[in-house]
């Protein structure tokens, strides 16, 4: 099917598939199909598969360039940018990342393709960085619980705010946001809350104290979007004393100096840890974070790493509090707390690490000392301050001239903030250098009433008041270990040897796509021209951001069959509530918003049902049929019962049963006919890439998750980006956002009208600095490489089902008993004989050196298993044999040879100093315990893949099997503090 | 002593320094010192040191920057470079490097950071890759045995003239270069044969055929220069009957296509590796290399892998013939051969891997295709080509208008390389587009006596004849196991995994001086406008090379007290023997050519005696006295002895025991009033910068080590960078270069002249592309920053010595008792009382986690450790604890608890599988074998670098105890062939 000219040498495509033309015929044979084409045939409904016809399968997407022409081509892109320092703040900081944290983190794949740590043995570096991430959060903010992080800052203050309303439920529906909070807060929080029923009111809280009434909860910004100073304890106190929830959202390098949220008795702070070395990018991802006092830590929303023990009693990291995830909960959650940005969190950690306490206040005094210095200088030139007291932030009186300041800031070379055209906002941050320093007053001199006078080289201060730190902060010594770039280096490496990400093997995980992240697709994203743009920056600084975003966008629109997308969403999640919303608007503008009735099959992702609470939707699950199929029957009784309160369905295709259902046309024409719209989860469109589209057989709106199919790293978690595409009518209610560059927002097919909706992120275009990797995945495969792609994939799930059926069920398939990318691996009769459970296999994986795939998702008690395009047939292999290998093992549980309660499988995972250290009593060898099967069998040079290789390059778990429970019982989410 | 402002937060200077000030503080103390200050004016004479004054300290050398300060000075450095399409050739072609070996190698420290494998249990996963670099060029060749990489293919060339000198002895004194070689190669063949009584001759051999006469060697450039194939096979036949030695010098990628130099009948081929995927880098690095017809193996020049087998019978990597290294041999080496470019050769390695024998196959044919293409239209066109066959590169007659041509070319983006005013040369490669093809015919086209033909599709092509190669290479599997992005990520990762680098702990090698590598040092490299420069490139395109090499040479000047540097040497070795011609050169300009003798202290790194003898000099051993130091009796008596002989003394400073010696000036006295010129080695500049000046004391000439003192990291044996510093009346014989951009080579201090000696390079700045790195460390730390980092690593060193001296006796110290950056650890008392050796000690480090001092240099039996600067104090605490436990364990072989052939001491290294497999029948358990000591002490969280943690991040070695006489004894330099 393939034009051979998308394998030929120079292609990407051969890089990126892992299976070549020699294995495929292998496979397609043990399958008994003659070619790929007709393969897929077999698999895909007739109803909607596209035919394989370059010119039909996709006009808009270019063909495929190779990896130098690409990067030439996105690099044109990135010098159309103009980057200008950046004075604007607003929630987003200049600030130098360290050399060694981007070389050793950032670039490195043992970190970016890690997957999110629910394996929590193979994942003891990253989840040590998330505790450490946690702690310095803790520290600062003086709060008792922080999670692992969240999206960014606006959306962290959106689930505090749901955080509030669960807590202070009889505290009415009002909730009070800052009048000096940032815009994009505002904006964000007033998409999430309306249609839940909850009214947002804005209070000067510096000028006007608490509000009086009823109400839930109050968000104080600290300091000010202003730059404003104020002592907020006592609003703070009153906002308790009526038992709603006090918020602050606070600026994590003010809190080197300023005294904390928590001395100050909030219950919950918000921020972001973007300005902790972490590139603005144009809005992201950086990592925000939730961080609640005690007592609250069973609502927090997000991610939260705590420490537990392992089998053999020593300390080991796992997620906490799992059963909160929004997939377990399903339609009785209350926020998606699955999204989190764990390589950003980690890099703000490290960086904490490396300065330590001394270096962030130094860093923070710097900043302090530098905008008085300019407030000194500006002031004695004439102008007036809004504020007494400031931290790094200066709003400047500047009455009709602010326009004329920012423009010649821009002539320059720095970027201001105004509002309106009488007030000027200059925000400083550790980049900003003494040159800068008097460049910028130099610029203010060309407007001043007194100028000339000369810059001093120290401000006369700010007056903090009462409110100058006092208590110390990041005193454990991880904070003060690991100073020199040497030590930091190795410290590094050590916390990702422990971690086994997709640079050491497979990562078979079910709906995770964990493929390829190919090094040139990750070129792009550390350049300056793209991660040292200021999300706010003015559009003619960012006309290649915008090029690039558009063309992906179109691509994106093109291959899925919608008509636009906005790539705004920073998570799945964030995707699928902005399509929710899309959807309940839309039936809102025709005057229908009493259809809040959102199907959902009973096999969706659990996420699912959680999006369409969060999106104020009433869930009704729908029943599959015996092949896991949605039951037409009672999708029609459903439809009937609900009639004019359909909002929606939300299908995933192929089904989270790893199927291409054969009556998807159907499913849609139901909804439709009963005036629903079609939500076509985009999980799974990595089995749909040129092979068939949404858009067209029946979806009105569909996220993608450019972290699955798209190649953007999984991060060990994080950073993820979810666009929402949408048909034309659909398109006015995608997210807006009150600070775009674009007058109108890039509409990708014909009749579509600019995006209009609330934001659903802090920033216009999201994550915009990672997008480069999905435009560079996308510019390398071109149009017949993705369908290629697509085409592996299915080739190797239905390799791997029909070799893994010989000791296992599969649990689902399509018609020809072919699945799509994925297949469920069944393992309830194995475990109801054997006695051996999912979770026994999982751990006894990582001793055969696998990760794991994907546990009890979608059916408890099976395996769902991913291989993607991206691994080769030996890999693919030596998971079917470790597979078969645990099956015989099993037997000798059976047989009686080892204990059901002292096996390798029970056991496992088995490290080195269980075999090193104490006696040995069990019934089977050390041999077998490490070195599981014919792995040592001995060493011929002649085949490279030699059984001694193996053993060399064997990964060794750091820990035992973690203690789940034991970690919930006895929360422990921070590195123990002085205090403890 | 140290202006606090260098160590304030935003320094690079406490980021490079491990050791802060409290730990200096402590570690001053119990050498009973107040200040560093003081500790300096103990250790270091103070005939020789420098007073702490900043001003006077360094007036050139600017104040050191922040990292994104420096960071961005370099980038305005390199955007002065303007870089078009190089269509140059000679020697140097364009390439893509495959983005996943840039980022998983030349970025990633666990391949850049490892040092030279002398250790072979510790340095399995470069070995393996090296081996295949053997294998690769083996193939390509058709020869049996190549080493394992040289400097480049001119240096190769002079190798193997020096290899056929070796074994065609008695056929006098005459060699043979081809007239169609490069020019550099001939260049660099006349001055390594002048002074040497060889007389070299060019000849025309396809015009010609072979020479007549006695003569013992011949090189024959194959394609030639010009581009011109023809077959040499009967002129090698010839050159071989008269029992000279044939030498091909090939294009490797051009033998994809044509028949090998082996199956031609050569002896030896050589060549470089640079168009597998090296950036040209204005010169190199790159991987040059020489291979044999078995028979000659043991003249080999350079390093030569083998495989061997472990204590345990497994096969493992290692260095074979190592008795051949010149530091070993002394007086009696014949070449440098430990010289080699192993990251360079790991990279052409993995590219042949990743593109496999058909990969590499389609680019050899698309490149000849496309020059046969290019060459039909030139000649459809009027042009005439001197050569009837070619492979890539084209020689076109253009008379009169040869300037023009290029030109109009460089205005079209492309340069070309032109010999007078009549011949254009057009190289072509893979990187070579058609829309490049098409331009370079359109330029010709305005110059064309027959313009405006269409440029063909595909080309007539090229009769290469018999020479049309018909037999396979790359066929091991290794070459076809490694085609998908995942796997050659993952096979790299694995490589790696098996090595101790600096990234996962202290190296702490006497004389190697392993410290930080900082990634903001190595950011540069990577850049386009460095990295794809030719190095013919006219001078007005690389006027930011010009000016950073002009900078750094002038800071290298300043800071060693010399006139003038040449950084075109691209080894230490290099260096040396550049210093030494220039001394001859001096002598022989003033009429003293008689002047031969060269002394060499016995305590002498024996490379200084090699480097003595490759430069034409008789050398002449002078006695260390009781202390280690020169005998200063019998060096007046040498001096006496040789008279109007004395060329020079060689002395390196501190001396190779370790020790500022008191009498270094009296030394330089003695010899200058005696006429010689002094040498004074490099290699411990570390210990001098900012304290002491070599040029200032008394040296007339010194090399340097760039990847050593300024922090060009090791890349696992290479690349290195060699500078030759001088005094003025030396300048005039420094090395030049045919090429050279500059019309006077700049020179650095008054009165220094342009440099005019024979090159010691290929290049005309040697390994360009990696200076960068120096520039920065310079730029970062300045003047007062270098000289704290002298101090720390004194101090580093006295302590270590000062901690270890509990359990060992430290051979050498200096006047009140204190060594320089290094200290001698003599185990021989230790040795004779337990029968534990140098080489058991060693190995058992690798059990407690480090890697090996240096071993039996420069006094057999001893260790010589060098912890440097970088390494913090809880690091060096380690490694003095592991030694210490160490000499403990001895202990209970005294005692007879543990039997003198069954211990930890003499079974280590013990790996993984040791512990695993089999029965345990040692009187130690094995918890002693892998986690010895206090290691396993229980887990406590409140501390950071707890047992736990260490357990959890060892390393483990791949092998056990490599059997060295076994793979001597049986040689394996290549994977299994099919052949085999």
């Amino acid at each position: 099917m393939t034009d051979p000219s998308v394998l030929e040498h120079d292609s990407f495509v051969r890089r990126h598939v892992g299976t070549d033309h020699e294995a495929q015929r292998h496979m397609l044979e043990v399958l008994g199909h003659e070619t790929l084409d007709q393969m897929l045939k077999a698999a895909v409904p007739s109803t909607i598969l596209l035919e394989n016809d370059g010119a039909e399968a996709a006009s808009v997407v270019p063909q495929g360039a190779t990896e130098p022409a690409a990067l030439q081509e996105l690099r044109e892109l990135a010098d159309r940018n103009t980057v200008r320092r950046s004075l604007i703040g607003m929630g987003y900081h200049g600030t130098h990342t360290p050399a060694v944290i981007q070389r050793n983190v950032l670039e490195n794949p043992a970190w970016y393709t890690a997957y999110t740590p629910y394996q929590p043995e193979i994942s003891q570096g990253r989840l040590e960085a998330l505790l450490t991430f946690q702690t310095m959060i803790c520290d600062l903010t003086g709060m008792d619980v922080s999670n692992a992080s969240t999206l960014d800052e606006a959306t962290s203050a959106a689930e505090a705010l749901m955080l509030a309303r669960r807590t202070a439920k009889r505290n009415g529906t009002v909730f009070y946001v800052d009048s000096d909070a940032l815009p994009a807060t505002k904006a964000v929080l007033r998409g999430r809350t309306d249609g839940l029923g909850i009214e947002l009111r804005e209070r000067d809280f510096a000028a006007d104290g608490a509000p009086e009434g009823q109400y839930f909860g109050a968000l104080i910004q600290y300091p000010g979007a202003s730059g404003r100073v104020w002592d907020p304890s006592e609003v703070i106190a009153e906002v308790r004393s009526t038992r709603a929830v006090a918020i602050v959202s606070a600026d994590l390098l003010a809190l080197t100096m300023l005294s904390s949220p928590g001395s100050l008795g909030a219950d919950v702070t918000v921020g972001s840890s973007q300005r902790f070395g972490i590139p603005m990018g144009f809005g992201g991802p950086h990592a925000g974070f939730v961080a609640v006092r005690k007592g609250l830590e069973r609502q927090l929303p997000g991610r939260l790493v705590g420490v537990s023990v392992d089998a053999d009693g020593n300390p080991a990291y796992r997620l906490s509090l799992q059963t909160r995830e929004q997939h377990i909960r399903r339609e009785k959650a209350t926020s998606s707390i699955t999204t989190a940005q764990v390589l950003l969190a980690v890099m703000a950690a490290m960086y904490a690490v490396y300065h330590g306490p001394e270096g962030l206040t130094r860093i923070g005094r710097l900043v302090a000392d530098r905008t008085a210095t300019l407030a000194d200088h500006l002031v004695v030139s004439g102008f007036e301050l809004t504020a007494e007291a400031f931290f790094d932030t200066l709003e400047v009186r500047a009455t009709g001239r602010a326009q004329d300041i920012a423009a010649k800031a821009a002539e320059a070379g720095y970027l201001v903030h105004t509002v309106g055209d009488d007030l000027v906002h200059l925000s400083l941050d550790e980049t900003v250098t003494d040159d800068d320093l008097r460049a910028i007053a130099a610029v203010f001199d060309g407007f001043a009433p007194d100028p000339g006078h000369e810059l001093a080289d120290v401000g006369s201060g700010t007056d903090w008041g009462t409110l100058v730190r006092q208590d110390a902060f990041l005193t454990h010594p991880v904070f003060s270990s690991f100073r020199s770039e040497t030590a930091m280096m190795r410290y590094l490496r050590r916390l990702s040897d422990r971690d086994f990400a997709l640079d050491r093997g497979m990562i078979p995980l079910g709906s995770c796509t964990m493929k390829l992240n190919a090094a040139t697709e990750m070129a792009g994203i550390t350049w300056a021209s793209f991660n040292a743009v200021h999300p706010l920056a003015p559009r003619e600084d960012v006309e290649g951001y915008l090029e690039m975003i558009t063309q992906l966008e179109t691509w994106l629109a093109d291959l899925t069959g919608y008509d636009t997308v906005s790539l705004q969403p920073n998570a799945g999640s964030q995707g699928e509530i902005a399509g929710l919303l899309a959807i309940r608007a839309y039936h809102a503008s025709r005057g229908e918003s009493g259809r809040e009735v959102c199907l959902v099959p009973s096999s969706a992702h659990g996420t699912n049902a959680a999006s369409a609470v969060i999106a104020g939707l009433r869930v009704v699950v729908v029943d599959s049929d015996a092949s896991g199929n949605i039951d037409l029957d009672d999708l029609k009784q459903k439809i009937k019962d609900h009639g004019d309160e359909l909002a929606a369905i939300m299908i995933t295709y192929p089904s989270t049963h790893g199927v291409y259902e054969q009556e998807v046309r159907t499913v849609c024409e139901l909804v439709h006919d009963a005036g629903g719209q079609v939500y076509v989860d985009g999980a799974n469109l990595n089995a749909l890439l040129q092979v068939a589209r949404p858009g067209e057989f029946g979806g009105d709106v569909s996220h993608l998750n450019l972290h699955k199919t798209f190649c953007i790293p999984h991060g060990g978690g994080g950073p993820g980006v979810g666009p929402v595409a949408a048909k034309a009518h659909l398109a006015p209610y995608l997210p807006g956002h009150p600070g775009i560059q674009q007058a109108e927002h890039p509409v990708t097919g014909q009749g579509a009208q600019p995006h209009g909706g609330s934001p659903v992120s802090q920033a216009p275009y999201g994550s915009a600095s990672i997008l480069p990797i999905s435009w560079t995945y996308i510019r390398l495969m071109g149009p017949e490489g993705l369908r290629h792609a697509t085409a592996a994939a299915v080739l190797a799930a239905n390799y791997m089902a029909h070799r893994l059926s010989e000791s296992f069920e599969i649990l689902y398939t399509g018609e020809n008993g072919l699945v799509a990318h994925e297949c469920i691996v069944d393992l309830r009769p194995f475990t109801a004989r054997t006695g051996v459970t999912v979770d026994d296999v999982a751990k006894r994986l990582i001793d055969y050196g696998f990760h794991a795939p994907t546990m009890s998702f979608p059916v408890a008690g099976t395996f769902m298993v991913e291989p993607t395009e991206s691994e080769d047939l030996a890999e693919i292999d030596r998971f079917v044999e470790a597979m078969l290998m645990i099956a015989k093992e099993a037997e000798e549980i059976v047989s009686g040879t080892w204990a059901k309660d002292d096996n390798p499988l029970v056991n496992a995972p088995h490290t080195a100093a269980a075999i090193a250290t104490g006696e040995w009593t069990h019934p089977y060898s050390r041999e077998v315990a490490v070195y599981p099967g014919s792995w040592t069998a001995p060493e011929d040079l002649s085949t490279h893949d030699s059984a001694q290789m193996r053993i060399q390059s064997k990964y060794w778990p750091p820990v035992r099997r973690v203690d789940q429970a034991y970690g919930d019982r006895n929360l422990v989410p921070t590195w123990p503090r002085e205090t403890d």
